[in-house]
């Protein structure tokens, strides 16, 4: 007979993506097992094309400013600014360690740096154990398209996490560390909870090719060559940047490093012995200026045709010390990030129009991505086979994509999350439900030094502002004795050009001076209403002139 | 022994792309023989990322009002708004006779009636013939992803043209009338000076589908649907409307047409009986919304994801008569256009969160280009056989693959003219040449009424204010006394939250009337150089404490 004692049941583990769903960029993933919180990961994202004057995005910080949550540390799964971009902002706001294999801490020190930051970084290696408050961690290598990714089991009395980070299954990966699939295998065989694994690629079909694979074509576009290369790519992408030394200084070329983040990159990763170049390969531009073009490559910025970036300076004739010459190959050994398609373009045409021979990935395969496609995530959710699982790192399509590839290996759906930012996922060993309620996260918009303090009314003005300008009413009052002192004069900016079309102006001014007129007749004295008379007057006559509708500001001093 | 007479030589053909070169859109091009013009196509562009507030984009015309020149006529090779859409803003300042064929003039027609205008339209046909001075025009149908479309030859004392607009060769269109090959290899024989030949898919190798291939795959989702189906597609792709709507009528499905643009076209096809629907197919939502799902498609627009779009107001609940269930099949028939792959995507995520199965260009191929791809565009070369070649319609990388086609195919790189706009091509039967001079063309940028008005000063104001908003300073200043009688005031739009910053404001005022004092102080009475001190602490100090630019605007009234 069993007995009627209710058990009490062991508090549960929850799961909250703070940033990083239903979106590329910031990812922060919060574990908390009572009140104690892991982090994973802290990246940044960039702003969208309606965020004005954005230059960064973070995550939500709110939740972990509790003073009742104890932080017992942030684990990093790789160095890309998604990951890491962030640290600076958060350890600004709560003191916390942070953990991460040697590049990944590298290139975060370089950011705090910059940040005039210090913190409390911990080196790991894959293969480490440690313990962080109730969560036993351990780090397990994968591959992805920057060196040194890794992969957390997490441990806690209420269940296991298996976090994927961003990975492909590399096989023959540049450094020669494949992902670690008998870990992998060990793992699933203990048995995990949950499994969050990245989902970028996760409606494409097949396998991501291997790095291996870029360094082949490279070679072929080397082995050709009779000019200048210059190779435009991810500066991140370590393992890239090794084979396009290696090839160059097979092919008898020396290397110029160029762009900021490329120059910073190398620097980090050659410290830190990532990166290896026979002596006196690396040479500075001014040293490739007296070789033959044949004998030089250049490693550049701007696969992303960013503007500012060091190869659209090339393009456009505005770089300081590199200019395109007729014959020139440009190898973009990158795909445009969604969004960056058009940006990219233009960067090419340019370039054409100088007479460089430009490769790019409508033309050649100069580019794989670090993410697994449909197979490789089989493979992944067949090795750890959790029981419950919540595709992560993607657009809501991607999640849908990669639920349905667990549907088909025979996972019951109710056991698949798809989750938003800020959605609570309460998990024990037995059990994972969705929590109805949510965290309240916002994106938080850095401006300058300003972090957060550009919301929606401001960007709604900068959007007004940027599609037809604004036009001030000045006028100087005294409001006691109802008579316009100085002005109404009219000022523009962003509205039209005013030399051309001072008739315009006038008749606005005449407009503005008519309605004041009527306002002081009628002994208006409260500001606000002889304000909107005058926006409204204003505003009806530049529709009707114009059918634009310029912010109006009517500015009044009172005398 | 031969004659020392030089004869003169025949006045040459000079042929003047002004717009449509090195870019897509706004295509017209200029042909001009002893200052009579024939002008081909007249099209808008839609605006650049960073041209603000700016509605469309047109040829510059300012070589066509010079009054010695005849403008004998525009033909129109098909009715795309980059073919026809300037179409008005030309009347409007020229009086010339129009010639397309009756789809083309009725979708102009629709144009001129939104504008208030009237013109002379001459409707032709396809194998029609007709002389405009000195130019003799020859009519020949293509193919294109519009109903008829045609290409020109066009003869003239100094050497002919043939201009195969835009196009692709469908051996099975929709309208069974596919391009006329025999006519091609007639002219061909005939001997053709000058080709002009459309390089958009001048990269693609192969050949592309035909429009018959759409209408076999949306009839596979058709036959197994079993909930609504909404098809968004380009609006003016009639061939494509009716296909849908006969596999609708076939699968016993009403159809509800939905945006204006889609309204507006199918109108204007029905009219025409371009467009050929089975009475009582075609209902209103309303009627619509009474059926069971099953029994219902919309065609809609929307297929680039544009936001204000029928399909993106569905997507974001925002329509006022449709919203999407769970379940709706949403078929996106498009790929898509460069620069809105972010827009595209977006709008798929917003239906996928609505419970929406989205089809599209990722997934299934719901879409075929109407551009030739690199093997129909040898077919062409083929088939003229012309003696001078220049490849229009593509950036400057579709053109030169183009150009490369030819060499391919034996024509000497010298025959070959890689144009921008406002390049002359000076030539004869017998030689071509690019003249060093060139027409300057500039973009003239359309916003709302004003056409023109709004030009680089502007739009750097523009993109000034989008980026960090405007701080107003503004003072009453008797400037005889020296003396501030009121202010200075400090107003902020798409600064900072003004609310949440008021200390910012508060130091940014006590800054403005320190240097208005000092200025005071000093005597100084020049208003600019007030103004310039005033600019300068202000910006500095704002800097300082933000790291942001915003436009600073200083307004002093004189009491």
């Amino acid at each position: 007979m069993r007995k009627n004692t209710r058990r009490r049941e062991t508090p549960s583990l929850r799961v909250i993506p703070i940033g990083g769903l239903t979106e590329i960029g910031k990812n922060l993933t919060v574990l908390e097992f009572q009140n104690q919180i892991l982090i994973i990961d802290c990246g940044m994202s960039f702003p969208e094309d309606e965020m004005y004057g954005i230059d960064v995005v973070l995550p939500d910080f709110s939740y972990l400013k509790n003073p009742q949550k104890k932080i017992k540390g942030i684990i990093l799964t790789h160095g890309h600014e998604d990951h890491i971009g962030a640290i600076p902002y958060l350890l600004k706001e709560i003191n916390v360690p942070v953990y991460g294999t040697r590049l990944t801490l590298g290139l975060v020190k370089s950011k705090l740096d910059e940040h005039g930051l210090t913190a409390r970084l911990n080196t790991i290696k894959p293969g480490d154990r440690f313990r962080l408050g109730m969560f036993s961690v351990e780090t397990i290598r994968t591959t992805h398209s920057i060196a040194d990714a890794v992969c957390y089991f997490i441990e806690t009395p209420a269940g296991s996490v298996f976090h994927t980070g961003d990975f492909k299954i590399d096989y023959t990966p540049v450094d020669g560390e494949p992902i670690n699939f008998t870990k992998l295998a060990e793992i699933g065989s203990k048995g995990v909870t949950l499994l969050m694994s990245d989902s970028t690629n996760a409606m494409r079909p097949g396998f991501t090719a291997s790095e291996r694979f870029v360094g082949e074509k490279l070679t072929e576009i080397f082995s050709q060559a009779k000019s200048r290369i210059i190779v435009a790519t991810f500066s991140s992408n370590v393992h890239r940047l090794q084979k396009i030394i290696d090839i160059s200084a097979k092919y008898n070329r020396k290397v110029v490093i160029s762009g900021r983040s490329m120059e910073n990159v190398v620097r980090i990763a050659s410290e830190l012995h990532y990166l290896k170049a026979p002596k006196g390969t690396i040479i500075t531009i001014n040293e490739a200026n007296r070789l033959p073009d044949k004998k030089v490559t250049i490693i550049t910025t701007g696969s992303q045709g960013e503007p500012m970036s060091a190869l659209a300076r090339m393009a456009k004739n505005e770089h300081k010390s590199i200019q395109i010459k007729k014959g020139d190959k440009v190898i973009l050994s990158s795909t445009p990030v969604p969004g960056n398609e058009k940006t990219v373009t233009t960067v090419i045409n340019t370039l054409i129009e100088k007479g460089a021979d430009v490769i790019y990935s409508d033309i050649a395969e100069t580019h794989v991505s670090g993410h697994a496609r449909q197979e490789e995530l089989k493979i992944m959710l067949s090795l750890i086979k959790p029981k419950f699982f919540m595709p992560v790192h993607g657009e809501i399509r991607h999640l849908l994509a990669h639920k349905q590839i667990a549907v088909n290996l025979g996972m019951k759906e109710d056991r698949i999350f798809i989750m938003e930012n800020g959605c609570i996922l309460d998990m024990n060993r037995n059990r994972a439900r969705k929590l109805s309620e949510k965290i309240k996260v916002e994106d938080v918009l850095v401006d300058g030094l300003g972090v957060g303090d550009v919301g929606s009314i401001v960007l709604k003005d900068r959007k007004l502002l940027s599609e037809a300008g604004l036009i001030i009413a000045a006028a100087a009052i005294d409001r006691k004795a109802c008579r316009v002192v100085s002005g109404p004069d009219i000022i523009s900016r962003g509205f039209v050009y005013v030399r051309e079309n001072e008739d315009l102006i006038d008749e606005a001014r005449i407009v503005v001076e008519n309605t004041l007129e009527k306002c002081m007749k009628k002994n208006m004295r409260d500001w606000n209403a002889i304000k909107q008379a005058v926006r409204d007057d204003l505003r009806g006559f530049i529709y009707r002139k114009t059918e634009r509708s310029p912010v109006i500001l009517p500015i009044f001093l009172e005398v």
